[in-house]
């Protein structure tokens, strides 16, 4: 994107965190070349007016590279707004959930017990499958699944950054399915069409965090009451090209960049190819410790984007692990702080590079520790 | 703040816009400056995690900066919020609005139209003044606001940036002041005491569009509902210092930069010498051009923050007129979309040179097409 070397190459960390995460260093390069004078403006993009047509620009092309790698069909709407996921686990039931009907949920972790949470304070639901028995190491086969017949429509999280585990089909549901696909968005190709509505916080994938892309089937968004804050409802920002309010501009002009990377690395196609090899490297390197490295996770829900491990012993040599890990430019190791262990993201921006850095380190350490 | 001058100085327009708007140029060259790395870390200030030392340290000087510029006594909590004023519309009767009792507004134009729009949704109020029937050329006067004896606050804007007016003086209540004071906050010194809840988009003097600052008394946070949706409960942030869920990281990081350039050019009463200088000399040049330039405001209610004001004979020549200050590098003078004419934002970050340019442009205009 850019080929300006600057002037004092800065030191760059192998950055695993699970989000805000890495983010591609041509995009960060491009941002800091323009950032005081954004292509003749004399402005930065974030002193730029919402309303000005260099802004508007920044919006369509953000969403239109979105529409294109996703392959986005016309029927839905692509929206960014503010509240990360957490503000969708209010937002989805307020706009979508149909009165005296339940909310079918999968249950698979800490995120969806989180919007389990705000269901709990007055939205008829039904957990219509849950692995919380067997400690979340995998997500709902097809067959456990018991759908409400009448559901308003039925939320998963489609990747659980905490536990590392990932959908590799999808559920099948007579109602629509809506889904929490903050971690996994744009990692791989998907079928928008099988959704009712996905939400995403962009600090993963596609962006820094400030900004939430929501893909929703138009005909789903009128369902909402009126009468809920405009500001809530999905159908003010569907109207307004999410331009209702002042955006968070300079969180959407990066994911214009963002999606502009992934579209020159080979689409999400390009992602996937990148991501299995990654992520395959990564786990057949736990899975050849002989036990020194642990994956908890059943094989078939592995999640490409946050593997999770345990390392040798105890929690005494974790905790040395990640400051060796630390110590060799290897940031972002350790795992939730709910749950222990390790855990290492492996988003799009960041490079297979860095996973052999990493599976040198992991070699290393149980060599010399183990 | 930064003292390396850029390889290739970048062109900086003078720039009025009305938010997001100006942002100080020792800021956006310090931002740049560690864009790539920021002290060290091998990382954007993005790209870090929320939950990092470093970002607590940035999150934490951000709100010690707010608390020692606006003087905020301790029983007053300081959170980085995401939505803007809009959610605050909302956000603000669901927390601190009693059951049966009134909320108390105060109507001043079109931004607090789009609060009493919020209130009408069913929470009861009184519009305890408006000078609607003066077409918003003024703020109410004490001796006619009509406050209710059991309000459970009483709101208002303290700047009103599309009709050009600005309180100079507090409305006074017996009710807790609830203010957006969205395009006006850190401008000048303020009594926070006197206030139950301050609500602020950063985008105009504060940093870039994309968090909000609440600036709230701690017990009033405490009257809301706990069914209320986590996310949209104040308490939710102020337990969790502004980290319940992921902030919007690079801009709390810029408000924190922007907060210690205003600490070093003088703090609030720094800000408020510059903005009074600033905003005489244009409303002074307005009022010796024998009419030819008229702002429609009475003079008591004049803002500091936004000068409102029509040119010329018709509104072909008020076109014409934001043409040429544009080619003139005078970026951002149309008024508002809904009222037309002129609007000028002069927030803390325009300087007195982007002023005076202004004011020689207003001469000339004149004096060529007058």
């Amino acid at each position: 994107m850019s080929s300006t070397a600057p002037a004092h190459p800065a030191k760059r960390a192998h950055n695993f965190n699970a989000g805000p995460a890495a983010l591609p260093l041509p995009v960060l390069e491009r941002i800091r070349e323009e950032f005081l004078d954004y292509r003749g403006t004399g402005m930065s993009v974030m002193e730029m007016s919402h309303r000005s047509p260099e802004f508007e620009a920044i919006n369509n092309a953000a969403e239109q590279n979105l529409r294109q790698l996703l392959v986005i069909p016309d029927d839905y709407a692509v929206i960014f707004l503010q509240g990360g996921g957490s503000l969708q686990f209010s937002m989805v039931p307020m706009n979508l959930a149909l009165p005296g009907k339940p909310v079918d949920v999968l249950h698979t972790g800490a995120w969806t017990a989180k919007a389990i949470g705000e269901l709990k304070k007055g939205v008829p639901h039904n957990i219509a499958a849950s692995t919380e028995n067997e400690k979340f190491v995998r997500v709902p086969r097809n067959e456990e699944i018991k759908g409400s017949p009448d559901a308003s429509y039925m939320y998963f999280c489609t990747n659980n950054t905490i536990e590392g585990t990932q959908y590799h089909a999808l559920p099948t549901s007579a109602a629509p399915l809506v889904a929490d696909m903050s971690s996994d968005i744009a990692s791989r190709p998907l079928q928008v069409s099988k959704f009712g509505l996905i939400f995403a916080g962009a600090q993963k994938n596609l962006g820094p965090s400030g900004v939430t892309v929501v893909i929703v089937r138009k005909d789903l968004a009128e369902r909402a009451d009126k009468n809920l804050p405009t500001v809530l409802q999905y159908r003010t920002h569907i109207k307004e090209k999410s331009l209702y309010h002042t955006p968070p501009t300079f969180a959407v002009y990066i994911l214009g960049l963002v999606t502009e990377w992934i579209a020159a690395e080979g689409g999400l196609p390009g992602m996937q190819r990148r991501n299995e090899a990654k992520a395959k490297l990564l786990y057949d390197t736990i899975d050849a410790s002989n036990g020194y490295y642990r994956c908890p996770v059943e094989k078939a829900s592995r999640s490409l984007m946050n593997v999770v491990f345990r390392v040798g012993p105890d929690e005494a040599i974790e905790k040395e692990f990640a400051r060796g890990a630390a110590a060799a430019n290897l940031v972002g190791t350790p795992g939730h702080r709910s749950v222990g262990g390790m855990r290492v993201s492996l988003y799009n921006a960041v490079g297979q590079d860095s996973v052999e850095a990493l599976v040198a380190y992991l070699r290393e350490f149980q060599r010399t520790r183990g």
